[in-house]
């Protein structure tokens, strides 16, 4: 089985994208990151995500994006609430955290290297997303032509690195059918920014809303703990 | 002034380049590692460098690049010594540690785009180094590509972001010559890889031959500390 490392946060996205790795026959090596989310529930629901699937490897990074600030996800900065879909798509929110995904790529890089893996997943998505600049494929193209010169294996000519993105041309709904095909169990997964003390989700914000959009579009009832339930028309 | 983030390590290379930046009138805001290096004594050698030139702004990033281990500089491997400065030329060595430079990049990306600088400065050098992947121009070049379509500053159309590289093509020998030109006193700085207890370079691996190879070439001598002084031939 090919070795891959897959960025993995517990969310509805990149458990879907867990279980299509898995699905097509890779040796998953999972990585998530403690940066100083205000959601840092998320790294325990990715321990149990990654347990569930039987996933041997899972390495929490720990790098405080909290010295940086400058996003509602790293500091004291009030996380917007029903937001719709559509002013989601025009300009980069407060929640965007300046750089992530490519920090999180460049931790992905370095794990590959050493493992001499060639597949890096990450569960962007460009449709149905909150206008952060770092999920688009311009970007992701762009990322993956600087890996290759990046690193070892790029230089030395053994395997090209492939910066996979199985989500990314596919709407929420798509993303929950094909889950739901996967046999993936929603419950357990996490995707709110503002998550209560139990790890339950707020249904509120942009994650909450687009995670909504995507199990009503599939015909679907998300499965998973809210504290406050969005109203029917949201569902 | 224009802001600047300068990545700062206290060696030759970068503290040629931060009397280069404010002699070019940045207000730079500087940033070092701590990654689990072996030589982590730079840390404090940045700090003093940065006070020395009156540096308002110096972060140190917390990184453990020791999970995943595969270099000398952050593995227990032991750092090659007086090898040829031919053979550093020829393919990649056991101190490269994987994906770093891409890593640092992120970190000065983010916080550039929280700054609204758009000019990060790196001191790699592509001529007289140990060849490194993330050190070639070619790199350098995807890497500034990818990071404006990264960020907020890039996509809103504002200013692009420019990785300033002004040490590229220049010998170690010129370094030191622009160093001394702009006053840089040596003494403070550290580049050796593996460096003693009281801080003193060892002058046997390839950043300390890398470094006495461009005094000497500058005409020069090296004013700082060395344990086990080289050989006049090497001088």
């Amino acid at each position: 089985m090919p070795p891959a490392v897959l960025l993995l946060s517990g969310g509805l996205d990149s458990t879907t994208m867990l279980a299509y790795a898995l699905h097509h026959g890779f040796d998953v090596h999972a990585m998530t990151f403690r940066y100083g989310q205000r959601h840092a529930a998320e790294i325990e629901v990715a321990r149990r995500v990654a347990a569930h699937y039987g996933v041997k490897d899972l390495v929490v990074v720990d790098i405080d994006l909290r010295a940086f600030g400058g996003s509602a996800l790293t500091a004291d900065i009030a996380v917007p609430r029903d937001r719709p879909v559509e002013e989601m798509r025009s300009g980069i929110p407060i929640t965007y955290v300046p750089a992530r995904n490519t920090i999180f790529l460049s931790f992905a890089l370095a794990w590959a290297d050493v493992l001499g893996a060639t597949d890096i997943f990450i569960g962007v998505n460009a449709l149905d997303y909150s206008g952060y600049p770092d999920c688009r494929p311009e970007y992701i193209a762009a990322y993956e032509r600087m890996a290759n010169l990046a690193t070892r294996g790029g230089v030395e000519g053994t395997a090209p690195v492939r910066i996979r993105t199985p989500l990314l041309d596919r709407t929420k709904g798509e993303i929950v059918e094909l889950g739901r095909s996967l046999g993936v169990d929603y419950s357990m997964t996490l995707s709110c920014y503002d998550p209560g003390a139990a790890g339950e989700a707020c249904g509120h914000c942009d994650a909450c809303t687009l995670r909504l959009k995507g199990f009503a579009d599939a015909g679907a009832s998300d499965p998973a703990a809210y504290a406050h339930p969005p109203s029917d028309a949201r569902r």
